[in-house]
């Protein structure tokens, strides 16, 4: 497959297509490509190109037919919206040899919602029950604008708004499904914190061997995520080819790379929901994560059944003040300290009156602090059963340094509720 | 300019081309087109298309060629690593009609850096040091492996490593500074926190339809970044051109949108640097934004001059054990209620010793919280003049309403600090 990129068209590759001057000019980061190709890749349509054309129905009506030249699968995003830049159906009339027709249906819906809300329609929304002939319409679950599938040559070409929600809900409830032809497919993540990437994929090197799953690794400050996916005849096939997959993933992991936990949630989530299963609460105490370790939390859904607060501390006299660290310590060692994390930690779960008690405390550089190195960092968990600490010694950048920490506090609490 | 996509070589249009397996298989994000397309905009350059190509030497050189077919300047990232699978090296020597050779002086620096750090330098690592015969190489400030500037048929061809950091580094230092050819370049922002980008444009509206600048916007998560490029004949005259255009803009958004905040730097960026002008200290209390606040004010450098710390009082009744807010008034309006907001910020100036008091309180949803509705937003602000509140109603979702609370916060501080 691999040789084959301009032999003619290849039966299982798909090109993506971005329509929009926006995503030229620097004034928006497309999302789109980047959802499509994880998702068409784990179907069996890896992506083999993608292409950025501006508002311009020549540019786009080129794009498209050359990508159909390429590829069995055209996704096409952007320009079906209601302003006169919007010209993607018009190129996929042009391409297609259909026209361009108002469908009565998608209008009398487009004006029943706009009378819903006791709005008039803005002028040219009546574009977006707008449909090419011959293609077929796809329903938008999660906006106005419907997508459209039709052929070009002997591509298919799926056409979608640029909206990232209203793609992801089109592909996910219409258009996936039927690429599976005849098959199901499904997907399980795990999630290492303060992993390194290359040693996860050494480690599930034998799990990429097989040809009944994909193993796909997405990697972002720190935190490696392992996706897995199978294609199997039915659904309950690819629970029980999934179901061993990750069984033998966590073993392979286990002996790979011992020291790291393996979580089938990102590490906010997995903490929060331990919490909840005890139940127990949870109270932190942050200096260099200055209140980043809260605000993941609190980005899990629920987490205010579990999360009381967090207390930051960034002035040294603040943890003494506020957190009870003891001022001979600070004194002695300085913030940055293996027994001032554990001071912090058990200060934020007795003040706050909290099972458990999380804190962090390093330097995120640019310059040493109290003599510490940039990136000596220390993390620390305590509750009834008594205090753990960690300490770390993080590569970075300030930003980079702060996410790790954070990432490693969460793998410290996540052991310690083990 | 507009009609001519097709119709040959445009003198000042621009392709970027971007190389890498990793950005179609949905493991990276690229975020170099989006920089690119920014930067080219404001040189005279607006970037007409982008491809992403995977790592495959025939796919690199004919999206390359068909590039230089269109555009008098191509930009192609990517491809230029130690590894086998970076083969962009090769793609430019086949169209340029040149040879793969390696640099005597660059694999001279290379094995000194290895050196300089007890390494041996990795399998591979040597190619880095490999130029294309003909090229010019271009230094890479921030990294090994330098760009490469070619001609290829009648367009120039800047190829650079795929790592954005480099990126940047090469093109800021070394390519953008010859596109001016005889010009210089310069630009100013200004930040706008809570503002709608449509109101901004509008009001921009007259000095768009100046030629002697360009005005650029990017929008993100509620706060709206006015970019204004000049290019004249020499530094002094960029410098006086901007001041004017900047005092014009800022009339004209008096004028159109005076209730917004016009800030010469991110809003935390802004609040640091006047508090360290007074100079005067912060702290900080959240509830809905659950330490994001305290977070974005640390990401600032020098902030530990300013940010004493934060109190994350999530739970209700830690807003009265950790800030003294009282509890009948908890009792009788709960959480969220501007006076809350009010004593929150009371208590964090007291309880922390700082100067100024900042705080949040508000629902983020999905559902309403004491009987008050998603969206609904208090911020406060304290310090020994007194007290300011002001109450928000913000629309999205938890993620969304969370940062334009902040903003909201940031933007109240700013203007007591006026």
């Amino acid at each position: 497959m691999t040789a084959g990129h301009n032999a003619g068209v290849e039966s299982a590759v798909a090109e993506v297509v971005c329509v929009g001057d926006e995503l030229l000019s620097g004034r928006v980061q497309d999302l789109n490509a980047l959802w499509l190709g994880a998702r068409l890749a784990e179907r069996g349509f890896p992506v083999r190109r993608c292409t950025v054309v501006p508002d311009d129905l020549d540019a786009i009506a080129a794009a498209v037919e050359l990508a159909a030249s390429r590829a069995a699968l055209v996704v096409v995003t952007g320009g079906l919206g209601g302003t006169s830049d919007d010209v993607t159906r018009q190129a996929m009339a042009r391409l297609s040899g259909g026209a361009v027709m108002r469908d009565a249906a998608l209008e009398e819906g487009l004006l029943a919602r706009y009378a819903e809300r006791g709005a008039r329609p803005p002028v040219g929304a009546l574009a977006m029950a707008e449909v090419v002939t011959g293609a077929e319409v796809l329903a938008n679950p999660a906006g106005v604008a419907p997508g459209l599938r039709l052929r070009v040559g002997r591509a298919e070409v799926v056409v979608l708004p640029g909206v990232p929600g209203e793609v992801r809900a089109i592909m996910d409830e219409v258009v996936l499904p039927t690429l599976d032809r005849g098959t199901a497919t499904g997907t399980r993540s795990l999630w290492l914190p303060l992993a390194d990437e290359a040693a996860v994929g050494d480690a599930l090197a034998p799990l990429e061997a097989k040809s009944r799953v994909r193993v796909g690794y997405l990697a972002a400050d720190g935190l490696v995520e392992v996706r897995l996916t199978a294609r199997e005849a039915d659904a309950a096939r690819v629970a029980a080819v999934l179901e061993a997959v990750v069984t033998e993933a966590r073993t392979l992991l286990a002996a790979g790379v011992p020291e790291i936990p393996v979580l089938d949630e990102p590490p906010a989530f997995a903490a929060i929901s331990r919490l909840r299963a005890v139940p127990a609460t949870l109270a932190v105490a942050e200096s260099l994560t200055g209140g980043a370790l809260a605000a993941a939390l609190v980005e899990v859904p629920g987490a205010s059944v579990v999360l009381r607060g967090s207390v930051v501390a960034y002035a040294t006299d603040l943890k003494a003040r506020l957190l009870g660290v003891s001022q001979e310590l600070l004194e002695a060692y300085g913030a940055v300290h293996p027994d001032v994390a554990r001071a912090m930690a058990r200060g934020a779960r007795e003040r706050l009156s909290a099972d458990w008690g999380l804190a962090t405390t390093g330097v995120a550089g640019p310059t040493p602090q109290d003599g510490r190195p940039v990136g000596e960092v220390h993390v620390a968990v305590s509750s009834a059963k008594g205090d753990q600490v960690r300490s770390l010694s993080l590569r970075g950048d300030r930003q980079r340094i702060r996410r790790a920490a954070a990432l490693g506090a969460l793998g410290l609490l996540l052991e310690s509720l083990r």
